[in-house]
């Protein structure tokens, strides 16, 4: 009987499970909320911050191991002897500045109250005006890796907030040594190496084809620039599945856990969720819904799929093409029309029947025909991910009248995700990379109304995974490769993943019926988001200048 | 010393007026509320009614007669010797079957349980499918009148209602020895003599160049319906602010007011408001804005204005053209929104400072600049009457993010609807009937975030009307002309109405900025309003088949 760790550390804590290694049974877990959890609008010592700024304390990472994993061993009541490897995943990019060992710059003296040698969380958007210049040179250049990235290099990654670091720190960014993922510095934490996970570093560090972006482009955005790649960036790659190195003694004491024991490389927590879902195949399109949708999903060829978030090599499983796609906004949406559009007499309903406002919206809502309440919305209220690719875009609801209820809106909400998830199964089909079986993990999963929609609407059967824990699940799947229980991550996948399939299945009348309305989303989908009529670009633009 | 009573007939209540004839004083008022308010579910007897319906009980309406206009003499504390005259106005088009000595048919013995045999109010919605047939058939035939109502006649109309008694209950219709608006209905009344009023003749009974549609267009709707007009409509006309006749014992007994005095020809609660508000010359746009708005303007010259509800000859005042245009929606959507948008957070905070939640809405959206909300909406949750007049359309709000708040919303829809307002008189302008003056009447005129919108977006100064009680007066001040204490209806306008004139000035910068917002407005209103996407007309159409 052998055990492995996955670790998952997310935005506000750590959670550390215990996995049985020969079926996947998850025997123990604990989590660890991080002390300083997200610093957006001061520094610990009270130095302010900007803006869109969002940073993290790297202490807080070593604390999960030090409290979550020893926590999740005792809940097991397990022999730590019996636990063969440990794998991690984190948000990404989410990027820590170090010296040559590994050091956060905020932890070297005299540098508490630089906000540049502090973690730039996934969420920190402050680079956004050196993202706009990497995305206008990159097109200007034709450089080849911009139709791997959708056409778009997003401001949360690693060279915008490099560039930022840069342009705003010009001293903090001599003193940076290396820039590392989160994901990989923990790594580095636990096994005293350093290797760039290769899911991060083709997402989020444009590394394509073995190659990063030249020297000439790096030069043309900053001369100071020019060799941003070759002394920050540049590492040795690491396959996922495969082994970054030995568990330290150090991290041993931290942990509890035996010294020796495998390290597996770092990963990603929406990527790293896919084999727990058992949806490593190519076609399988894994949804991690929750207040955003990622979208992961294998595929047997390279294809330029218009809006994309990206396609790396062995991105997801080594040997496969990963393709990830985005939705900006859904549960978040959903939280916002609950929060700001919902009158009292409904919230009162709720209270005295002990439902939650989602609950009571999810009932009344449930009770109507496809089309009942006469709306369609798009779904754009935090812009477009996928596959427009364009955050100045903005909600929007049609059909309102006066007989129009908070139920009315709310369904057609979930709906208007739907028809922006069917959007992208569609444009992946039409890109050559079909998408066969639409798999569902994160929290919206235990929304019956939202499945059967979205079952409906996609017009597949929706498949769930089993585990409520599926990134960390997935980081002990990895350890489980890495330290050689299984030949691959499919092996793994399939002898300690779950899924539900076709766990909610479409309804042929009412998935005739959304084909109408999809065809309206669509329209009204091509005529605000495809430039016929640019006034959402246009009403952000006013908004902004009134604003100030 | 002399006074006029003016006695507003509304939807749930009349109001009686004591004025002063010399400078229009409002001296007593009283009111009385219809014992039997709508019935749009069932007769007093208990007898169901269908959806869409709206009836009243005409003796509802004597005793507005014998209560109010009592009470208001007294509350005014004058001699009822001193009354030289009376007028009325009324919800239209609201019409009365009725014997040949005026008896309404629910009066006759054995009718009670009759629906058809009632009042059918303004609102009574249940002839659509006779109206849809009257459009269709002058449409085809090219009726000369159609273009004078924007190409539209109402089901709520004399014609559609007419027709729906016909074909559901032609004993009725055959009983029906007069269709009589309920304008003229209760002026007969006060004198005994049946006198059709210009007003209504014309807005609502399609009475055009001296002439109703004709035997051969009436029998093609239905070969019973050809002597509809020679049956059951044609009568004297009376010119607005004339004589219909003078009191009769029997009504001075139920009024208090002298045997004799003269009873002034009927008219609508709207259109009578014009010298109310000082607002009869050519180029005064009055707008009664409440629920909803109606547009009342005097013009010299007969021109076709798109969209408008009608242009009547004398139908305002008598020697102009009054034309009408209306907007379906308008405090209706404000009051929808406030009942089921805004949440808890808001209606508390409301309560606790001693507002409604109105005023709070008002008071933060007071606070930002304009295109701060960074929305733009259609006002369209009643349907558009001015200037598409189609019913078929629905509300959109654009711009949507997960950072908009109630108060941004409600401000959008009241500049929505400014909007609206701003493209009718676009339109009478580019007709070649110019606006020059635009007058507020009615309950949202103390709102003055919607007043400095309406002066901002329409970009001219706006003048508010000075009485509470504008239709009431109204009907005073024809009175007095009737009473022959003016020559005319402007000169008694001119005395006895009120008006602040540039109550609400524009502000350039803010007018300006309201430019760029109304073009986006209109670029939405033509797309979705003229036929680029009838996603808005399909949407009602699926939900109609997805109630059946």
């Amino acid at each position: 009987m052998t055990f492995v760790i996955g670790v998952d550390f997310g935005t506000l804590s750590g959670r550390a499970v215990v996995v049985r290694v020969s079926d996947g049974a998850e025997v123990g877990t604990a989590t660890h909320d991080y002390p300083h959890g997200v610093l957006d609008r001061a520094l610990p010592d009270g130095t302010p911050l900007g803006p869109d700024w969002a940073l993290q304390v790297p202490s807080d990472y070593v604390d999960v191991l030090r409290t979550a994993v020893p926590a999740a061993i005792r809940d097991a009541g397990i022999d730590p002897a019996e636990v063969i490897g440990i794998g991690t995943d984190f948000t990404a990019c989410t990027m820590v500045p170090t010296t040559a060992d590994g050091t956060p710059l905020n932890e070297v003296d005299g540098n508490a109250s630089d906000p540049h040698a502090y973690v730039k969380l996934w969420k920190h958007h402050a680079a956004q005006p050196q993202a706009d210049r990497i995305n206008a040179l990159a097109a200007k250049r034709g450089e080849p890796w911009l139709a791997r990235y959708g056409g778009l290099i997003s401001s949360e990654w690693e060279f915008a907030k490099g560039l930022q670091l840069l342009e705003e720190a010009p001293a903090t960014y001599a003193a940076t040594e290396h820039w590392v993922e989160a994901a990989d510095w923990i790594v580095w934490q636990l096994c005293g190496t350093y290797v760039r996970n290769a899911c991060t570093a083709g997402y989020k560090g444009i590394f394509q084809d073995g190659t990063y972006p030249t020297r000439e482009f790096l030069a043309e955005l900053n001369p100071d620039f020019a060799d941003f790649v070759a002394d920050k960036l540049e590492h040795e790659i690491g396959q996922l599945g495969a082994v970054a190195g030995r568990l330290t003694a150090e991290a041993a004491a931290w942990t509890g856990l035996p010294e020796g024991i495998v390290v597996a490389v770092g990963n990603v927590d929406a990527h790293v969720t896919s084999p727990a879902a058992q949806s490593t195949e190519p076609g399988q399109m894994l949804a991690i819904m929750g207040t955003s949708t990622c979208h992961i999903m294998n595929g047997e060829v390279l294809r330029e799929v218009p809006g994309m978030c990206g396609v790396v090599e062995g991105g997801v499983t080594p040997g496969l093409w990963g393709y990830e796609a985005g939705q900006s906004g859904v549960g978040d949406i959903f939280n916002w029309f609950v929060t700001h559009s919902v009158p009292a007499s409904v919230t009162e309903e709720a209270a005295a029947r002990g439902l939650s406002v989602h609950e009571l919206l999810t009932e009344k809502a449930s009770a109507q025909a496809v089309g009942e309440h006469g709306l369609v919305a798009l779904d754009w209220h935090s812009g477009n991910r996928s596959v427009l690719v364009d955050h100045e875009l903005s909600g929007l609801v049609v059909g309102l009248t006066l007989a129009t209820r908070p139920e009315d809106v709310y369904r057609a909400l979930i709906e208007a995700t739907a028809f922006g998830a069917r959007t992208i199964v569609d444009t992946f089909n039409e890109a050559g990379v079909p998408v066969r079986e639409f798999v569902v993990a994160g929290g919206l999963l235990k929304n019956p109304l939202v499945m059967q929609i979205y079952a409906d609407v996609l017009d597949i059967p929706i498949s769930v995974i089993r585990s409520a824990q599926g990134p960390a699940l997935g980081s002990a799947i990895h350890a489980a490769v890495a330290a050689g229980a299984y030949p691959d991550i499919h092996a793994a996948s399939a002898a300690m993943g779950g899924v539900e399939r076709a766990a909610h299945e479409p309804d042929p009348e009412r998935a005739a019926a959304y084909r109408e309305l999809y065809a309206e989303y669509r329209t009204l989908h091509d005529y605000f988001g495809r430039g016929a009529n640019e006034v959402m670009r246009r009403l952000k633009a006013i908004r902004r200048e009134a604003h100030r």
